[in-house]
């Protein structure tokens, strides 16, 4: 029984290996990055290319295996589709973007290229803000992983990040330190009122402002680097502050005042008690248990859970020690709800009724409990277990994968599932899911080598003044 | 009779006047704009301020009467309010944003400054985006009025309208040539649901867009003229395309496929049909009627007529001469519903019930049918006649100004009214609202001077390939 039982065990990790290693996308003989899925049974559309997000799960995983190369050659091919001038045509993706995916065309000479979808193609045509967050941070792991800081110094990847924090920190209309974005612009990238300044991309922003800090060459950069460093702690205490959900917050927000005019308005942005499900709340939250809200604008608290941007403002340090420790509370006391059957829930509570209708259009993908709208998405599992590693909750990461994984391999490795407890798998889910087989390797590799960890966290805020690249000067390292 | 007639006409007309008189704001002596509302019953909040939104109407009036001063000070003054310097702190106004408003104080030396507030002190916090786009109209307006074409020559005009168009068309995300702003970002400055693209904003964008291309100076200034250059048919065809909502173009909507990917969908954007209440449409819209959407985004077509950008619409010039007539058609079939006793719906219908507490976050100020939410806004009396000019339906306008005449002086000119018909005070309507009188006159005067509608009327793209500005060189001017 106990050999049975090892066996499994050594077979299932076996077949997620091999099924990652049948993802490989190979582009003029070298390997550059991983299919979104590998299907058969169903028609590809997009799953035959390689999406920047998904393969950032892949890509941790081959750079604690040792097998930087891939990654290496991914950083550097999505870099040369980063358009490098000023669009004229508002239709043509702007300078500095990092496309959603890229898949191998090849012409008919026999010749390959790559192909980008900056969301052009894409379903309501979306845009990919995420892909550019992603692709710093995994530029950042990839030189924690092997060194070689080089990489980043290139002058062709110094542009590449200068033109990423140029988008990202222009002159715009807004006055809070996050991102304005529309609905769709991430992980979640289907409408689902997360247009505005939604967590997920908060978060990710600060992560890529944190690497960019570190890898910028301050000299010639003055401007960017005073930017980040101006923006990073608003950044962060912005989202601390009204971002943040406990019981006391929902005490205070609950007894707001609205209507406030004026500098010294205690409800900033003018909630209104009724538009939170408070009684729900009252009952949900654990005492010492919080999280950081979905989304924050004009008379708008979401207070809908968000499961990527919870676990990377642990990973990423954006959250400080007592909000981490919670927001882990909350998972654990909660795990009913956002573990189940299938670790984990990519948001809590769903939409439901003419609340789902009016927010996601009517969108039958995203019906109440399936997909976006809380269906269940085992990638989140590295990142579950990631966040347990740095606030020493081991044991959840633990029970977690051990729930998942002889389903995963059963269910062949679905994309997400659907249902309050993640029993049912998802209703369009396609099977063979790379970022599925990625994550729940990944999760595993995290916990058996926990010293990888610092692939995706950060030390906490302040910076030190000076990052590592400060002591070069823009042009000696132009003549590289 | 006749007699009694012609003197109440006198004197609401003559009272209209005294009133906008009263509301005059003078700064170091000289008039430098007129306050929101001069309503001694309550307390002033920020109803003591100068809005650029609100001024508008009032100062295209002072045009037309030859009173050009009042609004050369304003475009002054508040251009030396429009920060010049890229904003470090996330917290502070862009560079070349226009405030929301501003007010005189005195500081304890009896010297007057003006404070300007770029949302800050706002409820909600809101950003007021159209701003920097009605003080581009306006300075055209005034240039029109006066010929001074000199002022817009001025070195600090110029940089003025160029800090514009830089944060107008930053580099971004997003991949439409419509502008991304959050909620509440221009008349309707609550939570109402037109996050994203809403019609409002991209109509005054395109007109603000047609001002700097004609006052800039092309020398100098060729990658903002060439970035205007481009947008404008984009944004033009787009708006055109893919906003205009009638009969023919619901019923390509309702049978939609869904979930199309790749370059070749017609469903560009995923809507879904039960998203639309495309029974009620298909009711409501006359044969010979159309409008223009008030948003599209992933998934999201909003159905509702909003006016000002409808109106703005015809007036600019964005609609052609058959989406004008459309417009004007089903103002005209649909009468009841937009204008009804009090002339004009600022949207319609209402967004009700659970629809009502989801969008506008439980918004008590914008329950159904009052204020924002489909409440009857005078000041719109002046943009329907100006666009009943513009299409030949004066007789519109005439009956329009005659429902309202009586009415707005006996309640005491109130900001906005309620219900379906308009009958109702607004709930929290301020009296003597500046806009309301001016709007009121400024219809008036439209009517019985119409060749004074060119102060807002552009010719139909495309443009004469060189603006006047372009015969000069930047340094020449700077010498002025």
């Amino acid at each position: 029984m106990q050999l049975d039982k090892l066996e499994t065990k050594i077979s299932i990790e076996d077949e997620a290996w091999q099924l990652l290693e049948n993802s490989i996308l190979y582009y003029q003989g070298r390997p550059i990055g991983t299919l979104a899925a590998y299907d058969a049974s169903v028609e590809a559309l997009n799953y035959d290319q390689c999406f920047v997000r998904d393969f950032v799960s892949s890509a941790l995983l081959f750079l604690i295996k040792g097998r930087t190369e891939i990654v290496k050659n991914f950083l550097e091919e999505t870099l040369k589709l980063q358009p490098k001038e000023r669009a004229l045509n508002a239709y043509k993706p702007g300078r500095g973007l990092i496309p959603a995916s890229f898949k191998v065309v090849t012409n008919s000479n026999g010749e390959e290229y790559l192909e980008a979808d900056f969301g052009e193609h894409a379903i309501a045509r979306v845009t990919p803000v995420d892909s550019c967050l992603w692709w710093l941070i995994l530029l950042r792991s990839y030189i924690v992983a092997t060194n070689d800081y080089e990489i980043a110094y290139r002058p062709e990847f110094q542009t590449g990040i200068k033109l990423i924090m140029d988008i990202c920190l222009a002159n715009r209309f807004d006055m809070y330190p996050t991102l304005l974005v529309p609905d769709g612009a991430c992980m979640i990238d289907r409408r689902m009122g997360i247009y505005g300044h939604p967590l997920e991309i908060q978060v990710l922003f600060f992560a890529a402002l944190r690497v960019a800090r570190e890898l910028l060459i301050c000299k010639g950069n003055e401007e960017i680097v005073e930017a980040i460093d101006n923006r990073l702690p608003l950044l962060c205490s912005h989202l601390r502050q009204h971002y943040w959900i406990d019981i006391h917050r929902l005490n205070a927000v609950y007894r707001f005042k609205s209507e406030e005019y004026g500098k010294e308005a205690v409800n900033l942005f003018n909630i209104y008690a009724d538009s939170l499900p408070y009684y729900d709340l009252d009952k949900w939250l654990p005492k010492k248990g919080g999280y950081f809200a979905g989304n924050v604008g004009p008379s708008q608290l979401d207070t809908r859970f968000f499961t990527l941007g919870n676990l990377m403002a642990v990973i990423s340090g954006l959250s400080n020690e007592t909000q981490a420790e919670a927001i882990m509370n909350l998972i654990e006391k909660r795990w009913d709800d956002l573990i189940g059957d299938m670790p984990m829930k990519i948001c809590y509570p769903a939409l439901q009724g003419e609340e789902y209708r009016v927010v996601t259009g009517c969108d039958p993908k995203n019906i109440p409990w399936s997909y976006h709208n809380a269906g269940s998405w085992p990638v989140l599992m590295w990142m579950l277990t990631a966040a347990a590693l740095k606030t020493n909750r081991l044991d959840m990461a633990r029970k977690a994968i051990e729930i998942a994984k002889d389903k995963l391999s059963e269910d062949e490795w679905p994309e997400y599932y659907d249902g309050k407890k993640g029993r049912l798998i998802g209703k369009q889910a396609r099977k063979y899911q790379t970022w599925t087989i990625a994550g729940f390797l990944l999760a595993k590799e995290l916990i058996e080598q926990p010293a990888n960890l610092p692939l995706v966290t950060f030390e906490q805020l302040p910076l030190e003044a000076v990052s590592r690249a400060c002591e070069f000067e823009l042009n000696s390292i132009e003549r590289y």
